[in-house]
């Protein structure tokens, strides 16, 4: 017997999201999200969670129709309908954080939450975590790093979140505090590009001082020149585990890896296969920060890992706003990830609470044990779901657009990559 | 409901082979074989098969002990438990044709049987084909190619077999056409280093001219120096798909490489993930010829897949001698695998219809279809598993040893790597 996907549900969402700064500008009051369902009759469900902006909504759209009738164990038969209904597109997002965009990653980003959704399938067809699909356990838990953000006490003219305002070191520093209290993070991240270079590496010292055992790591979003990144390397020299896309493209960050003596992370040169050859023969990265979102899904992922790990090149892992079906799924894949040897990033705290999935998983010291149940082990809560359908409709964003969000506020800001 | 592996069985056997010539001298009588059985209560079994030399199958049969309580779909678990069974030890074969050996190499030999055998239960728990767990298929079957050898009419003092001698290029011309007709191979192989390399030249050209759109192989396992190899890659520029091994090491094949118009493949330089940085880097080979009995398993050898398809170099399949158990696990991975662009090796024809599983798999137009039941598809022949095994207890054979075989005919025999 071979079950099939019956039906196929595609639901746009939003959630409340704080005034996050970073090199692109605001991030709006609303983050967007696609939530996708693969249904096999009346009782199973699976779930995959992506972008929300609207022409990739649209592809996911067209996919989830080509998509009913698949046999969830037959990825490639899914590739193939995704890709034959994507078609030879490529739709960029605005902000560019996630690197430059072509054909082949515009259908990788769109097929990840169907993959997802099929694996979470598999699992519960099986009766065993998703885990154990992806090869089992190599460790109990993933841990995941603080990520602080430099940002406003509020949305211009709304009320103040639970977060506060963030504009300097010091503020930085109460953040980092706050969010390891509540969570327990052994790792620190900050989002960087915002100010100029020598407010932030201040903030970084700050934090090494107040935090004096936790890994520390920046990410400018590839606001500096080779030069200022390169400068900024070695004012930082021991301070930072590693230092995140300083600078754009490949060649850009071979030539601040040769000066530098941390290694340097991206999620924003090596971001498809295509650039893995450059990339690692050229050694512009040290450290990959895989994202099953636009790699293509959990399997792709499990491909990156396996190429760093026999290159010897470190990996960690990427996130953008997100909720509880992709902090699963990341579970899952951490666990099963040998060489996942960096705590992850995640947005959650940033989420204020709000999911979209029941009990929610949880971090305990910082790490997140992915569920014992079958396949992903989250369900979706029909009510939050209902709700934040009905706030993405009224919300009226339909693409995030932190450079003219920002506009709103400061006419004269403009996306320049790099700034310093 | 977590099942788990109760009972593991481990049977070497043994099986008529006849007198194949290589570069390190000629086939036993007897090829040996271990066959693995995980299995699950008393109704699901695991098959999978590996290497019968004595020190391999003493491992195996440690690691055995170890695998018993194994989830079959934790494949981490069950790399740990293998691993630490194994031990530190190096078990290096005597021929050396699937290169050199390491710790690392050794404890992936032995995990092979148990990886394969796992994946079969995984299927038959889900009630899929092994293809469909690996993936999903990027094609219906599995091309390989007529594998083409040197060899005396008949093992000394015994009767010629039905392949009878091929000791020159006619004798090789009718080899194939032999094996083509009886199994519509479309692509051919010569396992060349036998002879003086201008007489496996003049072979290749015969086979050329009878076979003008038979894509053309030849194999001399490393038996050449640099300038050797670059010699015949010279004279045979325009006639060959690709040269495999022609030199030993990565810096020979590089060497080569640079000369050659003809892709270099190997299963002898590059045959560990510690090997792919340096060899893929120095552009030593265009082609890797994977194998999973070495290799680490199915999963493995995806990985080494999407590490080719990555880096744009090509990947074929290599055998050894072999039964139905591990046709069955290549034909689920060929058809898996979408990067696997070459026809793969096969030593079936030279099993002379002997096999340890029922309803073994048939060539059609060359090509195998992996089955459509649950797991491998394939069900051990006990009554045949029986009598290989007395034929292994009463052959006396314990380690392939093609050399010493060899220097019982000509006792100054010697193994050179190079000799020409
Ligand atoms: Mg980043
Ligand atoms: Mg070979």
């Amino acid at each position: 017997m071979t079950e099939r996907v019956t039906e196929v549900v595609v639901t746009p969402i939003a959630f409340p999201d704080p005034p996050l700064l970073n090199a692109t500008g605001v991030h709006q009051p609303w983050a967007l999200r696609t939530i996708v369902e693969l249904r096999v009759g009346d009782d199973l469900v699976g779930l995959g969670e992506t972008y929300g902006d609207a022409p990739h909504l649209e592809l996911v759209r067209r996919a989830a129709e080509a998509v009913v009738g698949v046999d969830p164990f037959d990825l490639a038969d899914l590739t193939r309908r995704v890709s034959a209904a994507v078609g030879r597109v490529d739709v960029p997002d605005l902000h560019g954080l996630t690197g430059h965009s072509t054909v082949k990653k515009t259908v990788l980003r769109v097929l990840s939450p169907f993959e997802v959704a099929s694996l979470d399938l598999q699992g519960q067809l099986v009766g065993r975590p998703l885990w154990a699909l992806l090869g089992g356990r190599a460790r109990e838990s993933v841990p995941f790093s603080a990520y602080l953000f430099y940002k406003w006490a509020a949305h211009p003219g709304a009320e103040p979140d639970e977060w506060g305002e963030a504009l300097d070191p010091a503020g930085i520093v109460a953040q980092a505090r706050r969010m390891i209290d509540r969570y327990g993070f052994t790792s620190i991240k900050l989002k960087g590009g915002v100010f100029e270079p020598e407010q932030e590496i201040e903030a970084i010292r700050a934090l090494r001082a107040q935090f004096p055992d936790h890994p520390l790591r920046l990410d400018p979003n590839a606001a500096w020149s080779v030069d200022t990144s390169i400068k900024v390397a070695r004012e930082t020299d021991g301070l930072l585990e590693y230092l995140e896309d300083p600078t754009p493209t490949i060649e850009g960050m071979a030539a601040v890896a040769r000066e530098a003596s941390m290694p340097l992370a991206t999620n924003m040169c090596v971001i498809t296969f295509a650039d893995v050859k450059p990339g690692f023969e050229r050694r512009a990265v040290g450290v990959v920060l895989s994202d099953h979102h636009f790699w293509g899904g959990l399997r792709a992922s499990q491909r990156l890992a396996g190429i760093c790990a026999t290159w010897g090149v470190g990996l960690s892992m990427h996130s953008n706003s997100h909720l509880g079906i992709s902090l699963a799924a990341m579970a899952h894949l951490g666990v099963a990830t040998p060489n996942l040897t960096y705590a992850a990033d995640t947005h959650t705290p940033w989420q204020l609470g709000v999911d979209v999935v029941e009990q929610p998983l949880s971090f305990v010291d910082g790490a997140v044990t992915p569920p014992d149940a079958s396949g992903l082990g989250v369900t979706l809560d029909r009510d939050a779901l209902a709700r934040m359908h009905a706030d993405y409709l009224r919300c009226g964003i339909r693409q995030r657009d932190d450079v003219g969000y920002m506009r709103q506020f400061q006419p004269d800001y403009e996306l320049r990559r790099p700034r310093w």
